[in-house]
Protein backbone atom coordinates (compact mmCIF):
# COMPACT_ATOMS: atom_id res chain seq x y z
CA UNK A 1 0.00 0.00 0.00
CA UNK A 2 1.38 3.35 -0.73
CA UNK A 3 0.06 6.09 1.32
CA UNK A 4 -0.86 9.59 -0.25
CA UNK A 5 1.55 11.49 1.88
CA UNK A 6 4.10 8.92 1.39
CA UNK A 7 4.06 9.68 -2.73
CA UNK A 8 4.36 13.37 -2.14
CA UNK A 9 7.76 12.69 0.22
CA UNK A 10 8.97 10.32 -2.55
CA UNK A 11 8.44 13.24 -5.57
CA UNK A 12 10.31 16.40 -3.72
CA UNK A 13 12.36 17.82 -5.93
CA UNK A 14 10.36 16.29 -9.05
CA UNK A 15 7.83 17.78 -11.29
CA UNK A 16 4.29 17.80 -11.30
CA UNK A 17 1.17 18.33 -12.77
CA UNK A 18 -1.99 20.11 -10.34
CA UNK A 19 -5.17 20.38 -11.61
CA UNK A 20 -6.70 23.08 -9.41
CA UNK A 21 -10.59 23.29 -8.68
CA UNK A 22 -10.54 26.31 -10.68
CA UNK A 23 -10.12 24.53 -14.09
CA UNK A 24 -6.19 25.77 -13.59
CA UNK A 25 -3.61 23.04 -14.06
CA UNK A 26 -0.02 24.20 -12.39
CA UNK A 27 3.30 22.12 -13.36
CA UNK A 28 6.25 22.64 -11.05
CA UNK A 29 8.71 21.15 -9.17
CA UNK A 30 7.33 19.84 -6.07
CA UNK A 31 9.68 21.19 -3.29
CA UNK A 32 7.53 21.20 -0.40
CA UNK A 33 4.01 20.59 1.31
CA UNK A 34 2.15 19.80 4.77
CA UNK A 35 -0.46 17.67 6.36
CA UNK A 36 -3.03 19.63 4.45
CA UNK A 37 -1.78 18.97 1.17
CA UNK A 38 -0.52 22.30 1.03
CA UNK A 39 1.99 22.50 -1.26
CA UNK A 40 5.03 24.40 -2.36
CA UNK A 41 6.06 24.65 -6.35
CA UNK A 42 9.14 26.63 -7.69
CA UNK A 43 9.59 27.65 -11.38
CA UNK A 44 6.01 26.59 -11.80
CA UNK A 45 4.16 27.00 -14.98
CA UNK A 46 0.54 27.49 -15.53
CA UNK A 47 -0.66 25.56 -18.87
CA UNK A 48 -4.04 25.83 -20.25
CA UNK A 49 -6.84 23.21 -20.76
CA UNK A 50 -4.90 22.67 -24.27
CA UNK A 51 -1.33 22.30 -22.40
CA UNK A 52 0.13 25.57 -24.09
CA UNK A 53 1.95 27.51 -21.56
CA UNK A 54 0.14 30.77 -20.52
CA UNK A 55 2.35 32.28 -17.92
CA UNK A 56 5.25 31.59 -15.35
CA UNK A 57 4.62 32.33 -11.92
CA UNK A 58 7.91 31.23 -10.25
CA UNK A 59 7.38 29.80 -6.64
CA UNK A 60 4.09 29.24 -5.38
CA UNK A 61 2.40 28.23 -2.47
CA UNK A 62 -1.28 26.04 -3.08
CA UNK A 63 -3.87 25.81 -0.81
CA UNK A 64 -4.40 22.05 -0.24
CA UNK A 65 -8.38 22.55 -0.47
CA UNK A 66 -8.08 23.63 -4.18
CA UNK A 67 -6.41 20.65 -5.44
CA UNK A 68 -8.46 17.69 -7.37
CA UNK A 69 -5.31 15.55 -8.04
CA UNK A 70 -1.14 15.46 -8.60
CA UNK A 71 0.04 13.35 -11.52
CA UNK A 72 3.47 12.95 -10.86
CA UNK A 73 5.66 13.35 -14.05
CA UNK B 1 -21.94 -4.93 6.46
CA UNK B 2 -19.35 -3.62 4.56
CA UNK B 3 -17.18 -0.97 5.60
CA UNK B 4 -16.57 2.10 3.09
CA UNK B 5 -12.48 1.64 3.59
CA UNK B 6 -12.15 -2.25 4.40
CA UNK B 7 -14.06 -2.46 0.53
CA UNK B 8 -11.11 -0.17 -0.38
CA UNK B 9 -8.83 -2.02 1.25
CA UNK B 10 -9.99 -5.56 -0.15
CA UNK B 11 -9.63 -3.45 -3.80
CA UNK B 12 -5.98 -2.65 -3.72
CA UNK B 13 -4.11 -3.00 -6.55
CA UNK B 14 -7.18 -3.26 -8.63
CA UNK B 15 -8.56 -1.35 -11.47
CA UNK B 16 -11.29 1.40 -10.26
CA UNK B 17 -13.03 4.36 -11.62
CA UNK B 18 -13.31 7.59 -10.29
CA UNK B 19 -15.60 10.31 -10.85
CA UNK B 20 -14.70 13.62 -9.55
CA UNK B 21 -16.56 16.65 -8.86
CA UNK B 22 -15.01 18.48 -11.30
CA UNK B 23 -17.00 15.58 -14.12
CA UNK B 24 -13.52 14.24 -14.88
CA UNK B 25 -13.67 10.54 -14.60
CA UNK B 26 -10.61 8.19 -13.77
CA UNK B 27 -9.76 5.13 -14.55
CA UNK B 28 -6.88 2.82 -12.85
CA UNK B 29 -5.26 0.16 -10.80
CA UNK B 30 -5.65 1.60 -6.70
CA UNK B 31 -2.29 1.49 -4.92
CA UNK B 32 -2.93 3.30 -1.70
CA UNK B 33 -4.93 5.56 0.30
CA UNK B 34 -5.39 6.88 3.94
CA UNK B 35 -8.29 7.98 5.91
CA UNK B 36 -9.75 10.95 4.18
CA UNK B 37 -10.32 8.88 1.11
CA UNK B 38 -7.14 10.98 -0.45
CA UNK B 39 -5.85 8.10 -2.99
CA UNK B 40 -3.08 7.10 -5.10
CA UNK B 41 -3.80 5.58 -8.43
CA UNK B 42 -1.01 3.90 -11.03
CA UNK B 43 -1.39 3.93 -15.08
CA UNK B 44 -4.23 6.37 -14.40
CA UNK B 45 -6.17 7.14 -17.67
CA UNK B 46 -8.51 10.31 -18.14
CA UNK B 47 -11.92 9.44 -19.65
CA UNK B 48 -14.58 11.88 -21.06
CA UNK B 49 -18.15 11.19 -20.60
CA UNK B 50 -18.51 9.04 -23.13
CA UNK B 51 -15.96 6.83 -21.56
CA UNK B 52 -13.19 7.55 -24.60
CA UNK B 53 -9.56 7.68 -23.29
CA UNK B 54 -8.55 11.38 -23.34
CA UNK B 55 -5.07 11.60 -21.70
CA UNK B 56 -2.60 9.41 -19.97
CA UNK B 57 -1.91 10.61 -16.18
CA UNK B 58 0.55 7.75 -15.19
CA UNK B 59 0.81 8.22 -11.33
CA UNK B 60 -1.59 10.07 -9.38
CA UNK B 61 -2.50 11.38 -6.22
CA UNK B 62 -5.95 12.41 -5.62
CA UNK B 63 -7.29 14.92 -2.64
CA UNK B 64 -10.50 12.61 -1.12
CA UNK B 65 -12.63 16.05 -0.98
CA UNK B 66 -13.15 15.91 -4.62
CA UNK B 67 -14.22 12.23 -5.01
CA UNK B 68 -18.02 11.70 -5.69
CA UNK B 69 -17.51 7.65 -6.10
CA UNK B 70 -15.54 4.94 -6.73
CA UNK B 71 -16.27 1.97 -8.89
CA UNK B 72 -14.32 -1.25 -8.74
CA UNK B 73 -14.06 -2.78 -11.95
CA UNK C 1 -37.27 9.01 17.71
CA UNK C 2 -35.71 7.15 14.02
CA UNK C 3 -31.63 8.00 14.55
CA UNK C 4 -30.60 8.61 10.76
CA UNK C 5 -27.80 6.19 11.15
CA UNK C 6 -30.07 3.49 12.65
CA UNK C 7 -32.37 4.34 9.69
CA UNK C 8 -29.50 2.83 7.61
CA UNK C 9 -28.59 -0.25 9.88
CA UNK C 10 -32.32 -1.44 9.20
CA UNK C 11 -32.21 -0.86 5.13
CA UNK C 12 -28.98 -3.09 5.08
CA UNK C 13 -29.01 -5.07 2.31
CA UNK C 14 -31.81 -3.13 1.10
CA UNK C 15 -32.03 -1.49 -1.80
CA UNK C 16 -31.70 2.12 -2.42
CA UNK C 17 -31.68 5.41 -4.16
CA UNK C 18 -28.73 7.84 -3.56
CA UNK C 19 -29.52 11.60 -5.22
CA UNK C 20 -26.25 13.05 -5.22
CA UNK C 21 -24.65 16.56 -5.28
CA UNK C 22 -23.74 16.47 -8.85
CA UNK C 23 -27.55 15.53 -9.83
CA UNK C 24 -26.65 11.69 -10.65
CA UNK C 25 -29.45 9.05 -8.83
CA UNK C 26 -27.63 5.16 -8.36
CA UNK C 27 -30.04 2.82 -7.22
CA UNK C 28 -28.27 -0.42 -5.60
CA UNK C 29 -28.38 -2.79 -2.86
CA UNK C 30 -26.74 -1.22 0.53
CA UNK C 31 -24.07 -2.82 1.45
CA UNK C 32 -22.21 -1.23 4.40
CA UNK C 33 -21.65 2.77 5.44
CA UNK C 34 -19.47 4.36 7.80
CA UNK C 35 -20.06 6.94 10.53
CA UNK C 36 -19.02 9.84 7.45
CA UNK C 37 -22.48 8.24 5.49
CA UNK C 38 -19.89 6.80 3.30
CA UNK C 39 -21.48 4.39 1.41
CA UNK C 40 -21.43 0.93 -0.38
CA UNK C 41 -23.70 -0.07 -3.17
CA UNK C 42 -24.05 -3.84 -5.03
CA UNK C 43 -25.39 -4.23 -8.46
CA UNK C 44 -25.67 -0.06 -8.95
CA UNK C 45 -27.22 1.09 -11.81
CA UNK C 46 -26.80 4.92 -12.58
CA UNK C 47 -30.40 6.35 -13.75
CA UNK C 48 -30.50 10.07 -15.12
CA UNK C 49 -32.94 12.12 -14.30
CA UNK C 50 -36.04 10.66 -16.23
CA UNK C 51 -35.54 7.27 -14.38
CA UNK C 52 -33.95 5.68 -17.32
CA UNK C 53 -31.26 3.21 -16.67
CA UNK C 54 -28.04 4.81 -18.11
CA UNK C 55 -24.87 2.69 -17.04
CA UNK C 56 -24.45 -0.13 -14.75
CA UNK C 57 -21.57 0.34 -12.11
CA UNK C 58 -21.45 -2.95 -10.10
CA UNK C 59 -20.04 -2.51 -6.97
CA UNK C 60 -19.29 1.64 -5.90
CA UNK C 61 -17.97 2.97 -3.15
CA UNK C 62 -19.35 6.72 -2.26
CA UNK C 63 -18.14 9.63 -0.27
CA UNK C 64 -21.23 10.98 2.20
CA UNK C 65 -20.40 14.14 1.23
CA UNK C 66 -21.50 13.90 -2.22
CA UNK C 67 -24.53 12.34 -1.31
CA UNK C 68 -27.83 14.55 -0.79
CA UNK C 69 -30.57 12.14 0.34
CA UNK C 70 -31.04 8.53 0.62
CA UNK C 71 -34.71 7.06 -0.43
CA UNK C 72 -35.46 3.44 0.98
CA UNK C 73 -36.69 1.46 -1.81
CA UNK D 1 -34.77 30.99 23.34
CA UNK D 2 -35.89 28.70 21.23
CA UNK D 3 -32.97 26.05 20.51
CA UNK D 4 -32.79 25.16 16.93
CA UNK D 5 -32.68 21.09 18.04
CA UNK D 6 -35.15 21.68 20.40
CA UNK D 7 -37.85 23.02 18.09
CA UNK D 8 -36.93 20.11 15.83
CA UNK D 9 -37.43 17.38 18.98
CA UNK D 10 -41.22 19.24 19.46
CA UNK D 11 -41.84 18.65 16.09
CA UNK D 12 -41.28 15.03 16.01
CA UNK D 13 -43.78 12.90 14.08
CA UNK D 14 -45.37 16.56 12.76
CA UNK D 15 -45.18 17.04 8.87
CA UNK D 16 -42.03 19.77 7.57
CA UNK D 17 -40.75 21.11 4.59
CA UNK D 18 -37.70 20.85 3.64
CA UNK D 19 -35.64 23.50 1.51
CA UNK D 20 -32.45 21.46 -0.22
CA UNK D 21 -29.80 23.12 -1.63
CA UNK D 22 -29.79 21.66 -4.89
CA UNK D 23 -33.50 23.55 -5.21
CA UNK D 24 -35.34 20.86 -4.65
CA UNK D 25 -38.33 20.88 -1.77
CA UNK D 26 -39.20 18.06 0.36
CA UNK D 27 -42.35 17.37 2.35
CA UNK D 28 -43.07 14.84 5.06
CA UNK D 29 -43.50 13.47 8.38
CA UNK D 30 -40.25 13.98 10.41
CA UNK D 31 -39.43 10.99 12.22
CA UNK D 32 -35.48 11.38 13.24
CA UNK D 33 -32.60 13.54 13.61
CA UNK D 34 -28.89 13.85 14.58
CA UNK D 35 -27.20 16.38 15.90
CA UNK D 36 -25.41 17.12 12.19
CA UNK D 37 -29.60 17.98 11.63
CA UNK D 38 -29.02 14.74 9.41
CA UNK D 39 -33.07 14.07 8.81
CA UNK D 40 -35.52 10.89 8.42
CA UNK D 41 -38.63 12.05 6.82
CA UNK D 42 -41.49 9.43 6.13
CA UNK D 43 -44.59 9.71 3.42
CA UNK D 44 -41.84 12.03 1.65
CA UNK D 45 -43.35 14.05 -1.81
CA UNK D 46 -40.75 15.93 -3.54
CA UNK D 47 -42.39 19.07 -4.94
CA UNK D 48 -41.47 21.60 -7.54
CA UNK D 49 -40.69 25.40 -7.40
CA UNK D 50 -44.17 26.00 -7.85
CA UNK D 51 -45.95 23.79 -4.94
CA UNK D 52 -46.75 21.02 -7.45
CA UNK D 53 -46.47 17.14 -6.44
CA UNK D 54 -43.14 15.64 -8.78
CA UNK D 55 -42.62 12.19 -6.85
CA UNK D 56 -43.33 10.06 -4.02
CA UNK D 57 -40.23 9.24 -2.04
CA UNK D 58 -41.71 6.77 0.85
CA UNK D 59 -38.59 6.95 3.53
CA UNK D 60 -35.88 9.22 2.92
CA UNK D 61 -32.79 10.00 5.08
CA UNK D 62 -31.28 13.43 4.64
CA UNK D 63 -27.39 14.59 4.64
CA UNK D 64 -27.99 17.82 7.29
CA UNK D 65 -25.45 19.76 4.84
CA UNK D 66 -27.54 19.91 2.12
CA UNK D 67 -30.60 21.10 3.98
CA UNK D 68 -31.16 24.91 3.99
CA UNK D 69 -34.77 25.49 5.82
CA UNK D 70 -37.07 23.46 7.42
CA UNK D 71 -40.34 24.90 8.08
CA UNK D 72 -42.84 23.52 10.45
CA UNK D 73 -46.17 23.12 8.63
CA UNK E 1 -16.60 45.02 21.21
CA UNK E 2 -20.19 43.82 20.38
CA UNK E 3 -19.09 39.43 19.76
CA UNK E 4 -21.65 38.18 17.01
CA UNK E 5 -23.41 35.96 19.15
CA UNK E 6 -23.81 38.65 22.00
CA UNK E 7 -25.59 41.01 18.78
CA UNK E 8 -27.93 37.60 18.49
CA UNK E 9 -28.98 36.89 22.08
CA UNK E 10 -29.73 41.08 22.44
CA UNK E 11 -31.78 40.53 19.14
CA UNK E 12 -34.04 37.74 19.83
CA UNK E 13 -37.93 38.46 19.46
CA UNK E 14 -37.34 41.38 16.92
CA UNK E 15 -37.13 41.06 13.67
CA UNK E 16 -34.45 39.98 11.45
CA UNK E 17 -33.42 40.03 7.90
CA UNK E 18 -31.66 36.77 6.40
CA UNK E 19 -29.99 36.77 2.93
CA UNK E 20 -29.36 32.85 2.15
CA UNK E 21 -26.33 31.65 0.06
CA UNK E 22 -29.50 30.40 -2.33
CA UNK E 23 -30.17 33.84 -2.49
CA UNK E 24 -33.53 33.99 -0.47
CA UNK E 25 -34.37 36.65 1.91
CA UNK E 26 -36.08 35.27 4.83
CA UNK E 27 -37.60 38.05 7.66
CA UNK E 28 -38.96 37.01 10.92
CA UNK E 29 -38.93 37.03 14.42
CA UNK E 30 -35.68 35.62 15.84
CA UNK E 31 -36.80 33.75 18.79
CA UNK E 32 -33.34 31.30 18.80
CA UNK E 33 -30.08 30.19 17.67
CA UNK E 34 -27.15 27.89 18.47
CA UNK E 35 -23.17 27.93 18.73
CA UNK E 36 -23.44 27.69 14.82
CA UNK E 37 -25.62 30.27 13.93
CA UNK E 38 -28.47 27.58 13.51
CA UNK E 39 -31.44 29.57 13.97
CA UNK E 40 -35.21 29.86 14.61
CA UNK E 41 -37.57 32.15 12.90
CA UNK E 42 -41.38 32.58 13.77
CA UNK E 43 -43.69 34.26 11.65
CA UNK E 44 -41.21 33.93 8.52
CA UNK E 45 -41.98 35.81 5.42
CA UNK E 46 -39.75 34.78 2.41
CA UNK E 47 -38.91 37.82 -0.16
CA UNK E 48 -37.91 38.27 -3.25
CA UNK E 49 -34.70 40.15 -4.49
CA UNK E 50 -36.88 43.30 -5.21
CA UNK E 51 -38.40 43.20 -1.70
CA UNK E 52 -41.76 41.75 -2.54
CA UNK E 53 -43.32 39.36 -0.49
CA UNK E 54 -43.40 35.66 -2.36
CA UNK E 55 -44.16 33.34 0.76
CA UNK E 56 -45.45 32.95 4.48
CA UNK E 57 -43.39 30.00 5.82
CA UNK E 58 -44.41 30.62 9.43
CA UNK E 59 -42.01 28.78 12.31
CA UNK E 60 -38.14 27.64 10.23
CA UNK E 61 -35.37 26.31 11.19
CA UNK E 62 -32.30 27.41 9.26
CA UNK E 63 -29.29 26.15 9.00
CA UNK E 64 -26.34 27.90 10.06
CA UNK E 65 -23.66 27.42 7.11
CA UNK E 66 -26.61 28.81 4.15
CA UNK E 67 -26.96 31.90 5.94
CA UNK E 68 -25.24 35.29 4.38
CA UNK E 69 -25.94 38.02 6.94
CA UNK E 70 -28.76 39.00 9.11
CA UNK E 71 -29.61 42.49 9.39
CA UNK E 72 -31.49 43.80 12.59
CA UNK E 73 -34.79 45.31 11.44
CA UNK F 1 4.41 40.20 11.77
CA UNK F 2 0.59 41.51 11.51
CA UNK F 3 -1.65 38.94 12.93
CA UNK F 4 -4.95 39.40 10.55
CA UNK F 5 -6.82 38.92 14.16
CA UNK F 6 -4.59 41.67 15.28
CA UNK F 7 -5.52 44.20 12.24
CA UNK F 8 -8.79 43.77 13.00
CA UNK F 9 -9.11 44.50 16.24
CA UNK F 10 -6.88 47.53 15.41
CA UNK F 11 -9.65 48.53 13.10
CA UNK F 12 -12.43 48.26 15.29
CA UNK F 13 -14.62 51.53 15.47
CA UNK F 14 -13.35 52.30 11.90
CA UNK F 15 -15.05 51.70 8.47
CA UNK F 16 -14.35 48.69 6.40
CA UNK F 17 -15.21 47.60 3.11
CA UNK F 18 -16.33 43.37 3.10
CA UNK F 19 -16.19 41.53 -0.15
CA UNK F 20 -18.58 38.55 0.32
CA UNK F 21 -18.51 35.19 -1.85
CA UNK F 22 -22.01 36.28 -3.31
CA UNK F 23 -20.34 39.37 -5.02
CA UNK F 24 -22.34 42.06 -2.45
CA UNK F 25 -20.14 44.55 -1.30
CA UNK F 26 -21.09 45.45 2.49
CA UNK F 27 -19.43 48.90 4.17
CA UNK F 28 -19.50 49.95 7.48
CA UNK F 29 -18.20 50.69 10.56
CA UNK F 30 -16.54 47.41 12.59
CA UNK F 31 -18.04 47.05 15.87
CA UNK F 32 -16.74 43.60 16.66
CA UNK F 33 -15.87 39.86 15.34
CA UNK F 34 -15.11 36.59 16.50
CA UNK F 35 -12.50 33.60 16.25
CA UNK F 36 -14.11 32.20 12.94
CA UNK F 37 -14.28 36.04 11.70
CA UNK F 38 -18.09 36.65 11.98
CA UNK F 39 -18.21 40.27 12.24
CA UNK F 40 -20.55 43.19 13.27
CA UNK F 41 -20.66 46.24 10.91
CA UNK F 42 -22.73 49.30 12.27
CA UNK F 43 -24.15 51.96 9.38
CA UNK F 44 -23.81 49.38 6.94
CA UNK F 45 -24.32 50.37 3.16
CA UNK F 46 -24.64 47.36 0.55
CA UNK F 47 -22.50 49.09 -2.69
CA UNK F 48 -23.11 47.43 -6.22
CA UNK F 49 -19.62 46.66 -8.10
CA UNK F 50 -19.25 49.63 -9.57
CA UNK F 51 -19.37 51.07 -6.17
CA UNK F 52 -22.94 52.73 -5.64
CA UNK F 53 -24.96 52.81 -2.72
CA UNK F 54 -28.09 50.19 -3.21
CA UNK F 55 -29.63 49.74 0.39
CA UNK F 56 -28.91 50.64 3.87
CA UNK F 57 -28.92 48.07 6.22
CA UNK F 58 -28.31 49.27 9.68
CA UNK F 59 -26.42 46.80 11.69
CA UNK F 60 -25.79 43.52 10.36
CA UNK F 61 -24.03 40.06 11.61
CA UNK F 62 -21.88 38.33 9.14
CA UNK F 63 -20.71 34.64 8.68
CA UNK F 64 -17.16 34.74 8.45
CA UNK F 65 -16.98 31.62 5.99
CA UNK F 66 -18.78 34.04 3.42
CA UNK F 67 -16.16 36.88 4.01
CA UNK F 68 -13.79 37.32 1.12
CA UNK F 69 -11.60 39.82 2.12
CA UNK F 70 -12.09 43.18 4.16
CA UNK F 71 -10.37 46.09 3.61
CA UNK F 72 -9.62 48.87 5.95
CA UNK F 73 -10.97 52.29 4.59
CA UNK G 1 11.92 19.99 2.00
CA UNK G 2 10.39 23.78 2.27
CA UNK G 3 6.93 23.96 4.58
CA UNK G 4 4.07 25.90 2.80
CA UNK G 5 4.12 28.15 6.23
CA UNK G 6 7.80 28.25 6.60
CA UNK G 7 7.91 30.04 3.11
CA UNK G 8 5.13 32.33 3.81
CA UNK G 9 7.33 33.26 6.63
CA UNK G 10 10.32 33.37 4.50
CA UNK G 11 8.09 35.91 2.12
CA UNK G 12 7.06 38.50 4.86
CA UNK G 13 7.15 42.17 3.63
CA UNK G 14 7.71 40.64 -0.10
CA UNK G 15 4.93 41.71 -2.77
CA UNK G 16 2.86 38.64 -3.67
CA UNK G 17 0.08 37.80 -5.60
CA UNK G 18 -2.97 36.37 -4.52
CA UNK G 19 -5.21 34.15 -6.84
CA UNK G 20 -8.63 34.41 -4.98
CA UNK G 21 -11.45 31.66 -5.57
CA UNK G 22 -14.12 34.42 -6.87
CA UNK G 23 -11.66 35.37 -9.83
CA UNK G 24 -9.68 38.47 -8.63
CA UNK G 25 -5.81 38.44 -7.97
CA UNK G 26 -4.53 40.60 -5.60
CA UNK G 27 -0.72 42.12 -5.48
CA UNK G 28 0.65 43.33 -2.30
CA UNK G 29 3.18 43.60 0.57
CA UNK G 30 2.29 40.14 2.96
CA UNK G 31 2.54 41.37 6.15
CA UNK G 32 1.49 39.00 8.23
CA UNK G 33 -0.28 35.16 8.22
CA UNK G 34 -1.79 33.02 10.73
CA UNK G 35 -2.49 29.40 10.41
CA UNK G 36 -5.37 29.14 8.93
CA UNK G 37 -3.96 31.08 5.82
CA UNK G 38 -5.22 34.08 6.62
CA UNK G 39 -3.37 36.89 4.90
CA UNK G 40 -2.36 40.25 5.62
CA UNK G 41 -1.75 42.15 2.63
CA UNK G 42 -0.57 46.25 2.70
CA UNK G 43 -0.94 49.01 -0.55
CA UNK G 44 -3.20 45.88 -2.33
CA UNK G 45 -3.81 46.61 -5.40
CA UNK G 46 -7.32 44.46 -7.97
CA UNK G 47 -5.89 43.62 -10.99
CA UNK G 48 -7.98 42.26 -13.70
CA UNK G 49 -7.34 38.89 -15.69
CA UNK G 50 -5.28 40.69 -18.12
CA UNK G 51 -2.91 42.15 -15.27
CA UNK G 52 -4.46 45.92 -15.40
CA UNK G 53 -4.62 47.37 -12.82
CA UNK G 54 -8.42 47.92 -11.43
CA UNK G 55 -8.47 49.18 -7.90
CA UNK G 56 -6.53 49.90 -4.94
CA UNK G 57 -7.30 48.64 -1.76
CA UNK G 58 -4.67 49.49 0.97
CA UNK G 59 -4.64 47.19 4.02
CA UNK G 60 -6.65 44.37 3.79
CA UNK G 61 -7.38 41.38 5.39
CA UNK G 62 -7.75 38.03 3.25
CA UNK G 63 -9.62 34.71 4.73
CA UNK G 64 -7.71 31.83 3.89
CA UNK G 65 -10.39 29.43 2.71
CA UNK G 66 -10.86 31.79 -0.49
CA UNK G 67 -7.12 31.66 -1.17
CA UNK G 68 -6.34 29.48 -4.31
CA UNK G 69 -2.78 30.23 -4.85
CA UNK G 70 0.27 32.29 -3.13
CA UNK G 71 2.85 33.21 -5.61
CA UNK G 72 6.01 35.21 -4.15
CA UNK G 73 7.12 37.67 -6.87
Amino acid sequence: MVMPQALLEKSLDKRVSLFLKDGRVLEGKLTGFDEYMNMVLDETIENNAAGEEERRLGTVVLRGNNVVSISIL
